[in-house]
């Protein structure tokens, strides 16, 4: 965080404007832990009731902070509850002094909240390594408990961001059973995710009543769609975390609504989508779409593979339809394929098929789709049903520019 | 290769004096498949009685002359063989017009030399998905054969090369049972394997007598110790071809020779790390040294998991002792680890020890060994005795400004 980075070039236009969540109040602060000038601490408080389910990281480093989410989530909601966030330092790989200090902001954070230190959720991103000056946290509490206040979310997206270029917010507004239930959600992350100033943290609340395991059990299923279908270079943090809490205030219950569940996926692959538009460095956005797979999971293998390989990225970086490229991505993935049955397009131009370039294969058509900021490439397997879709950038000298840095 | 690329930094400082293998002679033309105004055929003729061994990719999307080759590897060796190998065009995703492409130039060189077509080795290098232009290289043969010498191993290393910034070659001579037998390697490649303008080809030659399964046997234990334990980029060639031929006219036996097996590991070592060393973009050779892993497959999951991470290798190029990032990749890579067991050191200076920054670590030690040319990356995970080195290069902006060019 050196320097202040430009906009990226596929940001939105605007914030959205959030609804209002009945049972969700947010305060930020400038605490200091790394960052001068700007909020670096966010506390979210959560109305007796809530329930609260949660999607972390599978890295087996992974920081003290997730480790002691995925040991409450689950528990009682009878007491209200509390998510805090600091930016800046992911106490991560920081040993017995890591745990110390989830421990005293936790136990802070319930004392000034009165809540349960069992209910109180943390989440530290940035550095990796250096010790978190966890009193810089718990002092700035007493001031912010003052200040929480139920229209606070777009402070809160502000203050969680590391090497972030805009803050991420959506919304969903659901009919279930004739009433309206709204959502809610923010997110950081600009890699997936680059673990020292980038890594991947993501809130979402509603006013809905949801049974945790019916949460649990949407917010894991919709995370392996969206959340677990994005890459910006293949790196995975020690910090990943995506919390979702129910107030139940609205009195809608909407534990069995499609319809709610559907909403809360569209909301997460909206924010799925602005992490990877703020990728490191991203000047496209790119859609992998494999079909004709031999099952599912083949079809992520090959999608993930083409969505990682430096080679292609850099190739969408330089506006070239190299299809040569694809082939070869699918050819090292591992997951069956047949090259005489692979066809390949880039956007709708038909650039491959059987195995060999497209009779038809227009270069100035496929360079044309290369030059827009949304890029699309499609692969046929010609094996089963198999369907696959991901999401990522292209690797560009922004991305150098940021990750040789020296940390400062 | 539409601009000429500086040679690189890692580059020796020359292409090493070669022995003469008695029972091999090479010749080089400029048969125009692509590039203007260099060779880009090279013929290698073996004598009656040469053993010929093979590695090839495993990519599920191979060329055409790999699936051709990996057929023929294992045939009898009464008569003569020949290696023909084109640079500028893979052959590779061509349909039936690729197979065709092999079935005329292994045709035309086994008439032009009177050996069987099944003793006819061919291998194609450059951009991938177009027709290979074969008549240009049938109608060189003619004038190629009168060429022939036994001093023309440079030259071929030379017609070989696509987007290398330098030729390259490596040798050995061993005694066994008393007599001196010769090695003589030469290698392509500037990436794993940046399949457009970069595949890796390898052709060693000997003048021991090494039986066919001997010869196969050495040469598939050595790839796994030495190329298949580099990487540039983590992509993954549709051409990777290794070819070894003992011509036996030293009449010295070295199939159970260890000390021959031995040099012939060190001389296909040597080769691996110059490709590395001409990974595109390189400014730093990397070795990342694994130990203390559960077993010896953990280790390597860690170590190529390190040594293919995108932050990991832009720090390096920004000479930043980054051990946040090795934290990462240990974490993501799927293999056992234990947070609190882990110790990292960049070269001799130990950065992180038992799950946290190391007690002595010295900012200032770590970063001198960063602004070296030879980088050093231990790990050791505390668990077992699993141990595994790879080799690798940084990612820089030569990299982007590589593979983002337009094909041209």
């Amino acid at each position: 965080m050196g320097k202040s980075l430009a906009v990226s070039p596929l940001a939105p236009a605007d914030f959205p404007e959030l609804p209002v969540i009945d049972g969700v109040t947010f305060a930020t602060a400038a605490a200091g832990v790394r960052y001068q000038g700007r909020t670096d601490l966010m506390l979210a408080l959560l109305a007796p009731g809530s329930s609260v389910a949660g999607v972390f990281t599978r890295s087996a480093t992974r920081a003290a902070p997730v480790l002691d989410c995925q040991a409450k989530i689950g528990g009682s909601s009878d007491a209200g509850a509390a998510i805090v966030v600091n930016s800046g330092n992911a106490n991560a790989f920081t040993g017995r002094g890591g745990v110390e200090a989830v421990e005293a902001i936790t136990k802070a954070v319930a004392d000034v909240c009165d809540i349960p230190q069992s209910r109180v959720f943390t989440s530290s991103t940035g550095v990796i390594g250096e010790p978190l000056p966890h009193d810089r946290i718990t002092s700035a509490l007493s001031d912010l408990v003052t200040k929480l206040d139920a229209c606070g979310i777009a402070d809160a997206a502000r203050a969680i961001m590391t090497t972030d270029t805009f803050p991420k917010g959506a919304r969903a507004d659901v009919t279930v059973d004739g009433k309206t239930v709204s959502i809610s959600g923010i997110a950081k992350g600009s890699g997936m995710i680059a673990p020292d100033m980038a890594t991947m943290l993501v809130y979402i609340f509603t006013d809905a009543l949801v049974e945790q395991s019916a949460l649990q059990a949407m917010l894991s299923a919709h995370t392996d769609a969206t959340f677990n279908c994005i890459t910006v270079d293949s790196d995975t943090s020690t910090s990943d975390s995506l919390i979702m809490a129910a107030t139940g205030a609205s009195g809608v219950d909407a534990s069995e609504s499609d319809a709610f569940s559907a909403a809360l996926h569209d909301l997460m692959l909206n924010l799925a989508h602005q992490v990877v538009k703020d990728g490191e460095g991203a000047t496209k956005f790119v859609e992998v779409a494999v079909t004709g797979a031999l099952n599912d999971k083949d079809a992520r293998v090959h999608a993930m593979a083409i969505a990682n390989s430096p080679l292609i990225k850099t190739a969408i970086a330089g506006q070239d339809p190299n299809w040569g490229r694809v082939v070869m991505a699918i050819g090292k993935s591992g997951a069956a394929a047949d090259r005489d049955r692979l066809s390949i397009r880039f956007g709708d131009v038909e650039v491959a098929k059987d195995g060999w370039r497209s009779p038809d294969y227009s270069e100035a058509a496929a360079a044309a789709h290369m030059k827009g900021q949304n890029i699309v490439i499609g692969v046929d397997l010609g094996l089963g049903s198999g369907v696959a879709t991901v999401w990522t950038c292209d690797l560009t000298h922004g991305y150098i520019d940021i990750n040789a840095d020296y940390r400062s």
